[in-house]
């Protein structure tokens, strides 16, 4: 922001830019009245915003995607209960829904991947899938390859010793598990990567939503790994691509 | 108790025991005034009562041995801090303490194993090393020939499964960890045995004192896997006693 | 694993073995693609895995039934509602479902107790029932005679002393109790046997789902109590069968 | 307080009392500056207000019993450190200091009972001594003979047993416990008293400082039973003084 | 107890009582399979076991009701649901449903009062009256005569003066409130009765399902307060039993 | 109080009131019976009591409202669910509902603003606007002229400085935040108003219900910002009209 | 901040200004190394930012005294402790320390009140008072008149009653409490300024730091209470006086 | 580990490598009893065991040193305490101890820096320095150039402009903060580099020991960023150094 600032000052005082305009430049946004879209997100950050369902009435999601459709190439919503998804696709009838991870997708065009890195989504048990599919929609709808691998959980190790040579073809890797989140530690052990632990609400008894196993992360014995909120495959799928790019030599 | 009950009840009826007298049976502890020695727990348990000696003066724990020593071979003190220990063995200079597991033990002679299955202690990192001491000489103190395994925690898995042999040759495991303890998780993976976990309060951070190996320990994806509270080695130790007895056909 | 691994490297040493075969041995499962049925786990563990039904759909777990019923005598499912059983019912109606318990059970011919020792399984009150129906079908699934002690708690302790002899024939003990939990500290005060402990969620007001019992029961007074997760019935009678079958000499 | 209202605002109306005079009336404390002593308390609460120490230097202590002694014949600190004691002592020699409870108690002549009948004060070990002796001292204070039962925990039930008999002649039952805290749910399944449960702060690991023994208490599943916070011995004796006094016919 | 065991012991030693009898004697309740009745209860407690309906179905209930019937003339089950109070009410159309304390009683007669103390019940909101009506049907069903003072809380404070008078005559005082919870405290710090207090599950955003409310009740600055768990009109209605009939000069 | 109470005991003193009379004027409300109306509120807060629709029934908020409509020109109530608002409209059609923030207002003639400074309400996401609106409801109602602020939570902080000339233009500002909570820190280090901070439970995972934001506006690196409870936008309205007609001269 | 960016933009463009100084202008502080002092705060607040002093060095307390000393007639740190005051003083020895509220202050000249409106702080018993005085003397720094109200807690409410016409003529009220914290909620329901409301970390048991009384406080039955964290008398203050000036006509 | 396995057996299976020799090799590290010295871990991660002193006796950290000085080039212990870094360093003079971040740091020639790509650390507030300082030293011991911003939090957020173009140039980001932790927030919204959040125990009242912020920083509403444990600056550097070496084309 403030090299634009440097940059717009500049300009005004070039007499090249009307301060009122360069004022305007500056806050650059779609107001729909109950939402504010940040249409200047992609130059900050490399990618449009990402709308969160979870809150939002269908109605509301089906206009911030009209909005934004004439922008992007690629919209993602996510936590959009089927529902919901129902009432827009009636509305946008060719955005793409996935039941399992509630994600809701527009793309002008078949997505292909722009990273060569590949990002690799783990996850523990058959439970934590809906967690791991929000992630890999996520990725690939970010321009990452992924590869999935699942049910690796440490209750039987040697299934996760099975995939070892291909985890470790990854660049990034995203460790999903419940329970007592023992997976992304032992992974952190063998592996190089850098590695996004996110905890999930599954288990028996006292998981106390997910915090059982976001506290099991926090504390994991190997280095190198963070974490993400419980359940939030998004936001895990999104620092994964930040360092993905890196390997690139995209800088932004 | 109630065998006990029916037995005193049969011998009044016929007239062998005073109602008194049997009465009196039934109640069997020594008064010392700030606490009742339950001489009557051998008995019922197996072995005699052991003294916790964190909330106790050194008055109050010398006092007890000196009861105790009357009756049974072997007596142990836990948590008694160098401290209190110090003034203790100046009246019973020939109890032995342990710094590392703050334990201290009287025993008429040289300490054998009673039984032929081993227990094996085993340890995630060199932090843990205070509960484990605390579980063997506990462990020993019962009777309980003993394996020890320590620093063989998950972030580099290799040192685990060099020992997997040895383990294996155990009755009953004793699983330590701190941080987010996925040892007993990973070991319960791939051993048979009956597995008591113990939580330790060690890690950077958002542990809580243990809580959140105690919570990882609960929500194990291993089954079989039971947990005794944090930092628990004493009781992880009695509780894989009574266990590894059932092995030898004694029934008490 | 490492024996396996050791016998594995000689003979391919001795060349009896090639080794891509020998690293295919490594890794037995059978891959449904969302899980991976863990068909190693009977050798390692003496028990072929049990399906977790709380967070998998009918299809999910009729398929796992039909890839396990090919290879195992009985199989068991926890935590299955009655609306998946059901729907499971219709195309496996063979499948035994206890509503009380929520558990699917295959098996080959009438279950027949296949220890000498029994397992007893304690409650407190009525309304831990559901849980100790859950311990009492996976014990006995696993070969265990079983015996039932319900309602007996400490509000009117007589209830307990009238089965006091009863459950001292017993070789291993699990108590399940909500609100205050204290039944296991009285029994411990009064059995010799190992007690597997485990917390309910039940009560009125602050007992946060079960965790006030569990709070409880790890810091009980009485030794040698380990205790499971909340309302993890299966799992207690899972360790309760691993603590059994050492009575009978029985090694894996 | 509304009797009084009603009462001075009868003399008022009768010219027999000031309007000014009434509203002083309503309004008596003795005001040191940093703290205002109620002495109108006695008259509502038939007991003076207690001095509570811990958050009190000792010249604040000292200037509160010094404006209290002139006015009631027993005047009773509580939560007063040895250290505070001392300074306090040097210039009211008079005042009695215990040790284990860390109470200062005034009295002008020997505390004699005042009522009939007896509060009995059990506890389950000896590390909840402390907490008991407050209660004792604070109950023997207000005028309550005491009867007390110390280290009848419920590991070994019998010492409990032992004492029922007289334990069941007191008027009311105050039952301290730490760790799980099962003694008050097993003598209120046993005896017909009104019982006042105190939690204290003893115990391995995740006690929490108590609460693991206070929400035990709060969850009794025996009836009758009430709780006091965790330590407070003398809010137990307090609430056992209140409760005592209805046997004797005292209204206040 | 134990007298009653005293006894046993003399009668049998006299030969005036068969050992076998003398043993059955002690265990004396009625097994209905899945719970077992306390008939014994009525005699240590001086009132019967009270049915708590939460986790019990309809015929379960149902039988019990039953089985006690036929022994007490007073039956008394609470938070039974208006379902399956409609379930037991067809085949036991003469019990009494309250549909706001969610309490079923069986009365031979009408109920009378049996003692001369009234239980004063102090509430300080509307949303309370769930849980002051539990307490009320408990009182009257345990022979309290019963005052009631609804929406007296402390943000207009003159709404209890106005009926301190009132509720100064009574004997022992039940204080339920949510959110802060504020009302016993000034209460207390007006009256001189025993006072038990109820929190309950009321209020806006962070009352935690009335931890608010139980923490600010343990930790009132006015003494002689004793506190029973979230909800819990019933048990405070209990404790007040208790304590009233103390004034009686009634023992049990 | 006091003032009312010196007056009214000069008037007795004066013989110009009846001393029955004066008691009965400190404690006027009206008493329905389920609910003690405080009609003296709005003299000694200076506005009447809001009702608080959560946990009321349907019959008892029409009753309150009848009652309070024949005292006052505007009537509030808050957190009526759209079930009971349909019932209540039924019999009081001229009261307004709004469905997204849940209110129910009478008021005799259309609403004006009674002050000169405007309440500013800002709001972080899309998903705090049901929060949010009862802000706005509750403070028109109050009087005050109100700017709405929506969806510039600091993700995108272009957004809020867009609007930075026109907040600071307000007297009082009410910041409502979910997850993180960020935004009345930021704005507390631009502006200089009273800030008011409503934590709102939205968000994902380990969000607690509102919890963190809770915390994290209580820990805010900002001064001069106070906190009320998770979603209680009816609460911050409240307080910020008290501080809002300190800028009118207004004393009550 | 837009202001002054419309303001510099504007001088920009007519050439009056190098955008290089212009950029400058926008990030005034003083950067000390370890800390960046913000010398635009007091044109962005109306209060030069105040030291806290809690987890600073006191070499790095008085170096920010210096620089701020040059430029500020009033300074203010707060939580210094008496041993880095100490230090401190010697190289300042005109800063004035107080031991009670932990503050040192630099005043040019002896402090005098610059508002009309009266800010009354009121605490609820002893214990609260270095809270308390570290509001005071952040709120005379400020510029306010204050007014102490000491040991008015509500177990003996006439000592509130007492001073009531006083409290009412103050036009902001700061309230104290630990423990229950009812104090806020009475003198809400009795008075018509703001209040803001300060939990303190003080009592028996259960308090838990203090969170006790925060929680009472966000669940008060009083409307218009907002609350600061715990402990943090330097923050109502702050508040306070951010409302109090509103009664002044003063903008910033 | 599964390719060095592969290509073992490969070995073994052309009679190149005894069988013995190949299972020993999987098994490389040092046992020096207390501590098993992972000297394969470089090879697996890239860079050499970390010593975590916390919990180690300085006699063992000493140990630890002198073991991995014979094999690396740099080694680094963190949380160290002055006293035990002291008595290594009369040992082993040649370390370096950093007083301020508690660690000591081998390396055999000056550290230099082995990468392109920087490291920025940035943090709140002076209170933070600590964990910076830990973040930095592990990053420099790890090969990273690295940038720091401090005291740049969001109550003055023109500090955190200021600096800006300077953040940007930077390929990974460490934000450190304590309170409200809203720094990460901001910065996330405003930059494009992959953000790992690091929450300090810093704080006024209700923090938690930095619960507070490690809940707001997982809630950020800022995509992109993950979160280690409190205080854990050497865990978050680790991870930023295996993001740091992906814009290397470094594969380990």
């Amino acid at each position: 922001m403030s090299e634009q600032l440097r940059w717009l000052l500049k300009k005004v005082a070039e007499g090249q830019l009307d301060p009122g305009e360069a004022y305007d430049e500056l806050k650059r946004f779609e107001d729909l009245g109950f939402v504010k879209i940040d249409q200047h997100r992609k130059e900050r950050k490399g990618f449009p915003e990402v709308i969160y369902g979870e809150s939002k009435t269908a109605v509301q999601i089906t206009r911030i995607f009209e909005s934004m459709m004439n922008v992007y190439e690629v919209v993602l919503a996510t936590r959009v209960s089927p529902e919901k998804a129902e009432e827009i696709l009636c509305r946008l009838p060719r955005l793409k829904y996935c039941k399992e991870s509630k994600t809701l997708l527009h793309a002008r065009k078949p997505l292909e991947p722009q990273y060569q890195g590949t990002v690799g989504i783990l996850c523990a048990g058959t439970s934590d899938l809906p967690v791991a599919k929000e992630a890999v929609v996520t990725a690939q709808a970010m321009g990452n390859p992924v590869k999935e691998f699942y049910d690796i959980g440490v209750a039987g190790i040697h299934r996760l010793f099975h995939h070892l040579d291909d985890i470790k073809t990854c660049r990034v890797l995203i460790c999903i598990a419940g329970m007592e989140a023992a997976l992304p530690s032992v992974v952190g052990g063998l592996c190089h990567q850098p590695i996004i632990a996110v905890p999930t609400s599954v288990g028996y008894g006292s998981h106390f939503g997910g915090v059982t196993a976001l506290l099991s992360m926090l504390n994991s014995c190997s280095s190198g790994i963070t974490v993400v909120n419980i359940d939030n495959g998004f936001g895990a799928a999104y620092a994964a691509t930040l360092i993905n790019r890196l390997g690139e030599g995209v800088s932004v």
